[in-house]
């Protein structure tokens, strides 16, 4: 395939990028239209939009992971049940326009009370072992709700969601604590952070460890600069905390934006555990391999 | 004494009770005058409007719980160090009008890595025990904030902070959960409270349970008018997780309003342990008591 249409289309952006014949981006666009913007009926206008004169410059097809195929996307992609292979998602791709653009579908798990679900994130999985030329591995998926994803022999087993992102965020931006927090992030406070990674670890309790944000500055034992690095901490911390880490095969894989993962990797690292970080161009990766499968079996 | 003004003056409310000569509510009034409508310096007339005539009718002395002794209070009274008994928070009252009105005050103790205040709770806690004739037990008194409290002969030994009401409040109203979950919470559906509180229990962290009330949803497992029932038993259900219940000397005590109550006893009998509410005469009784004191070392 000379080259290549690529989606991320999210619930609050869309990425899009124009692969080559080796599956490196040539060029790339980000619009802010995620599928919370777009009305039914309103799809393929938008994907005209954004990467239709790729498509008349001869990109025979687009590839499409993330939101854009769930219910309130263009066309629901059914998830593909755990465990699941690169195989069995590229075997199930929903086309928006037969033999045009297709979606890639999401992955479903079953957990001890409840089912878990991802989409787009099972593409960065794909994507990132690829790059890395693994088989196996842990994976993170940082970001509003965080994957943690088992993968052995090409196959995602098992994964589960955190609300990590967005606990954060209410935390940070509309809880009591807010009051004494200052209004600005600011510069990342290494020592605050890895404090709030060990005190989600020891304290296992987020309800009562976020506590501790009030009470380290009513009694003036921390400056209120180093707070919100301290919140970040505790709750990657607690994060963390459920995670089995005692010998993975190879260092963690953490797939995400770079001032994300550099998080992670510091968090993982307070806890003697490795990891390795790996880009956004994850996602293009996934889907090149996905447009290869497709070629080869046609 | 014939008589006792008590005021329980917390952050958004002011409620006050004329108690007789046995320590019995005669009368109670409540106030939209939280001490964060109470500008400096404007304390005291507020507290002649809420309860001057009581006071001009001959009770000689008002005691008063709560926030109204914090730094952004009246005037502040200092957080008396665990174990604190009893006679010490009667001892170190905070005369905000000497030998007329005093203010009781909290109480503050060292956790592991931070810590751990109260104000108002102090003196729920001594009143239920002294209405239920314990000198020793585990105390819950839910809430914005919950307490979970531990008293041996009188004393409380130490206590912590879950910020559960207010995780609730969070996840409820401004989360991406809020999406799926009605309007109104509706009846308490009291299966799926249990089933929250158990999912809890084995799940061991909040930031992934929470999103099981998306899945759930989404896979048309539960109806949506269930699931606030179901939310407030996982973030009830987290609090618990906690707490050590193994053998607690006698029945849990929960403090607090019959509605928050009445979901703490459900909680808890869910996990097999016995508990005993009580309500917010509480803090009536512990103010008395204070009184009392105050009358027999004069």
């Amino acid at each position: 395939m000379k080259s290549l249409v690529a989606l991320d289309w999210g619930t609050s952006s869309l990425r899009a990028a124009l692969l080559d014949g080796q599956g490196i981006a040539r060029e790339e666009r980000t619009l802010p239209r995620g599928i919370l913007s777009v009305a039914a009926g309103e799809f393929p206008a938008v994907f005209e939009d954004a990467c239709g004169d790729w498509m008349s410059a001869g990109s025979p097809l687009a590839l499409i992971a993330g939101m854009a195929g769930s219910r309130q996307g263009w066309i629901e992609a059914a998830y593909c049940p755990c465990p699941a292979g690169f195989s069995d998602i590229a075997a199930q791709l929903a086309w928006a326009q037969p033999g045009r653009v297709a979606i890639v579908p999401g992955l479903c798990c079953e957990g001890a009370d409840a089912p878990d679900v991802m989409r787009g994130e099972e593409t960065q999985v794909f994507g990132a072992l690829s790059l890395l030329g693994r088989s196996s591995g842990v994976l993170v998926l940082p970001g509003t709700h965080s994957k943690w994803v088992q993968v052995q022999d090409h196959r995602v087993q098992r994964f589960a969601t955190f609300m990590t992102g967005e606990f954060y965020a209410l935390l940070r931006r509309h809880s009591l604590l807010a009051r004494t927090l200052p209004a600005a992030d600011g510069e990342m406070d290494e020592g605050a952070f890895r404090r709030g990674v060990d005190h989600a670890a020891r304290s296992a309790n987020l309800l009562h460890a976020a506590f501790s944000v009030r009470t380290l500055s009513l009694f003036d034992r921390w400056p209120a600069a180093a707070m919100p690095s301290y919140l970040s901490g505790l709750v990657i911390g607690e994060e963390l905390r459920s995670q089995h880490l005692g010998a993975p095969a190879g260092p963690v894989v953490v797939v995400g934006s770079p001032a994300l993962t550099r998080r992670y990797v510091l968090a993982l690292d307070t806890l003697g555990v490795a990891s390795q970080p790996v880009g956004s161009q994850a996602t293009w990766r996934g889907l090149w391999a996905i447009a290869q499968t497709l070629e080869s079996t046609a």
